[in-house]
């Protein structure tokens, strides 16, 4: 149980480490239930030893605490100790956009509302506040890392490192010109000028982002996934999120958008397939023949009016599948908690059975399956020894979620996020009585009203 | 605006009678929002007048302020105020076994997990308790009326009006004995001996609730409707819950359960049919015909497996519709932001058409619908002159519902219950800053523990 080299360290010169404020304080966390993702399941009196920001024990409640009496312990008597939530595919500076303009057919929203106003406003300062009121958000709700496509990908990046998030940020490549870029040749060239620079946080890793089927020609496919190659990067992709874009692929590449991927050569368990709502036997095959990563966004998916996935026919299958939220423009929130319980509830629905995806597995989806599907998962997704501290805390102990049989149970099925009282990120306390440490939320709601303003008054000019 | 009697009562002796505590004082209440659901829309720059418990003014803020200087003000700067919830289905007591059993096959839950329970457990003191819980939980999250079917409706309802909650409560009809009754002819004739004792209390009324077309025969329905005519109560069923409730009833009587209902008269703008998951044409023409009121309870019948209610077809055809969480033990909570934003995404989804039950139809249906599904209507459900003031304040000055474009759409798409600070019913408040102000929700916390103890011992055994 101590064989992890955070306890040399500590033993070593950590407590002058903490003076440069580098590195977290050791901490002793008590849960009632802890909830480690790997192994399943809920664990009783059993309590988890952060060292260095890292997870340096878990192990017996009565053990820690006699090996580590120098340690600050926090008890959480009422609490579920749980990795993490990773939201596996977001627009985060979308934010800025929620509840723009609802209840539209799609082509409405995103033509008269959507595009017109990312033409006007979606410049670096707009991608900073509405990453900012986004991180926010998910952070208070319990999410302690993202996989991001958006438009200045490097702003992204950098706010998500101020706040002491884990993101990963995927640099977007789309044929048609915009705010950031003109062309893809434009968006792989920008690509390649921000790679090295965003190599030094630890927070942040990077992805390759070509945008969906329909917008991004076989040669940027190609170029796209040579340099993710050559970089070590995951690639994150919209693959058959509407029967619509299926039709038009048939049409215009006598095939279907996955076989098309695959002819190409871009699937393998480096690319993640986000959306994936239409899926006959043939893209079944393709997705267990590549092993690609599937990104499961069931609210958008229902508010759109996409689809519903067929989530345990992939679980079934062996596909490793996270769970996104996608942008609060179309969903219109950021909240792991509330998407992982319509995960859990959609496809018993759609299968009209309810033993599809237990609890269990769609907790498993919302951490472990996300940091699997953006590169992540050798430091976050699961409270195992030597990964990154990303822990946290849910208070059961409301009449919401009273009594309580199964902790997993009450997580998935009734949990709000005002529930989630403690966020630890890399060790970090981040969140603490569901409050964040780090800013003002009153200061992020406001600039952000004033951003909303600006945006309103120009709403509609088409 | 000033037409109301409650406006005489005012001025003539209503500061005495606050002194004897029996009606709540008056308040003048100042939103940012006003959404009084009747009529559509929100209005910025409004108050609400409460006199006597009861709605006497809505009307622009300047004028209301200045006509009365004397009444108490609450500025609720950055909430919308609207009317409480009404939760069309319930069975409130079963919050003591949520989460017993979960993931596990229809049958085998019910056979041997939830009857069992039921048949051990199920006693007046149970159902006080289990009520108990299900109110905290349910008035904290915005909802002020509720529709119960469970045993024992007479605890169910002392429990509701001693803490404040308005109800309608069903008298069980069903033949398969129970721990509450032998026989339909035994409920029947205890139905009849608790109607009158229940006529006192202004927050309760009661319905007939005979259990399932395929629990209860031709003659027990047929008297079951007669009662109700006789005392002029709704009658509240569940109807078209799976396909095998279908398919049992054309092997068992020929046709199916709605046209069996229709034949024996049942059918009118008086019967509530909860679920109605499968309908075909022949179905919804019966629905058109005989104007029935129809209970949409989406979570449950996603984590039941049972089937999509095609909603918006009902809706189309101007089925008066309310939406229900269920009980907790097939839910698992009774959330109605998260039960209406469920039905408004899953409409979406169901027709693959994102315009598919607006925001503005969801709220309706979460709180006019339901009052009018259980005949509440001219008391709640709405914020209109004259009605009982059930009033709530959502506070969407938080990251997750920033910023605001349109507060219909932040409410049902983002709000989370957390952000319900303030609760009337009747005009008196029982919810503020968040917290229930008539009791420790920690003691009811730690009583439902208690209870889950014995029951989980004996769960299991069968």
């Amino acid at each position: 149980m101590l064989g992890f080299p955070g306890v040399l360290l500590w033993r070593a010169e950590l407590s002058s480490v903490f003076l440069r404020g580098t590195i977290p304080p050791p901490v002793l966390l008590l849960p009632r239930w802890l909830v480690p993702v790997r192994p399943r399941g809920s664990f009783e009196n059993h309590a988890l030893l952060v060292l260095g920001g890292r997870i340096a024990a878990l192990g017996p409640r009565e053990e820690l605490l006699a090996r580590h009496p120098e340690v600050e312990r926090i008890w959480l008597d009422t609490h579920v100790l749980l990795p993490g939530f990773v939201n596996s595919h977001t627009h985060a500076a979308m934010s800025l956009l929620r509840g723009l303009a609802d209840d539209q057919p799609l082509m409405a929203w995103l033509q008269q509302h959507i595009w017109p106003a990312e033409s006007r406003f979606v410049h670096p300062d707009f991608v900073r506040m509405g990453t900012r009121l986004a991180i926010a958000e998910m952070l208070a709700g319990g999410t302690t890392c993202f996989n991001d496509m958006y438009f200045f990908p490097s702003e992204t990046a950098q706010v998500a490192a101020e706040m002491g998030m884990r993101v990963s940020v995927g640099h977007v490549v789309i044929d048609f010109p915009n705010t950031y870029t003109k062309s893809a040749e434009d968006a792989l060239r920008k690509a390649q000028a921000h790679l090295a620079g965003l190599r030094g946080s630890p927070l942040v890793k990077q992805g390759m982002a070509p945008h969906a089927p329909y917008t991004v020609s076989d040669g940027a496919l190609q170029e796209t996934a040579a340099l993710a190659r050559q970089e070590g990067l995951f690639m994150h992709m919209h693959v058959h999120e509407t029967s619509q874009e299926i039709a038009g692929a048939l049409e215009r590449d006598g095939c279907r958008p996955l076989q098309r991927l695959a002819r190409l050569g871009l699937l393998d368990s480096r690319f993640l397939a986000v959306h994936m709502t239409h899926l006959d036997a043939s893209d079944l095959a393709i997705c267990a023949e590549t092993g690609i990563r599937v990104a499961h966004c069931p609210e958008s998916n229902l508010k759109l009016g996409s689809g519903i996935s067929p989530v345990s026919s992939l679980h079934r299958q062996g596909q490793k599948i996270g769970i996104g939220t996608d942008g609060a423009a179309s969903n219109n929130d950021l909240d792991m908690l509330g998407e992982l319980r319509t995960a859990a509830l959609l496809a018993k629905g759609r299968d009209q059975d309810p033993t599809a995806l237990p609890a269990v597995d769609a907790l498993e989806m919302a951490t472990l399956g996300g940091a699997m599907a953006c590169g992540w998962e050798a430091e976050t997704g699961s409270l195992e020894t030597g990964k990154a501290a990303d822990c946290i805390a849910i208070d059961l102990d409301r009449p919401a979620t009273s009594p309580v049989y199964d902790p997993v149970s009450q997580v998935v099925y009734c949990a709000g996020r005002d529930q989630v009282s403690h966020v630890w990120v890399a060790g970090r306390l981040r969140v603490s009585g569901g409050r964040a440490l780090d800013w003002e939320d009153r200061e992020i709601v406001v600039q952000a009203r004033e951003w909303a303003r600006r945006i309103a008054e120009r709403d509609g000019e088409g």
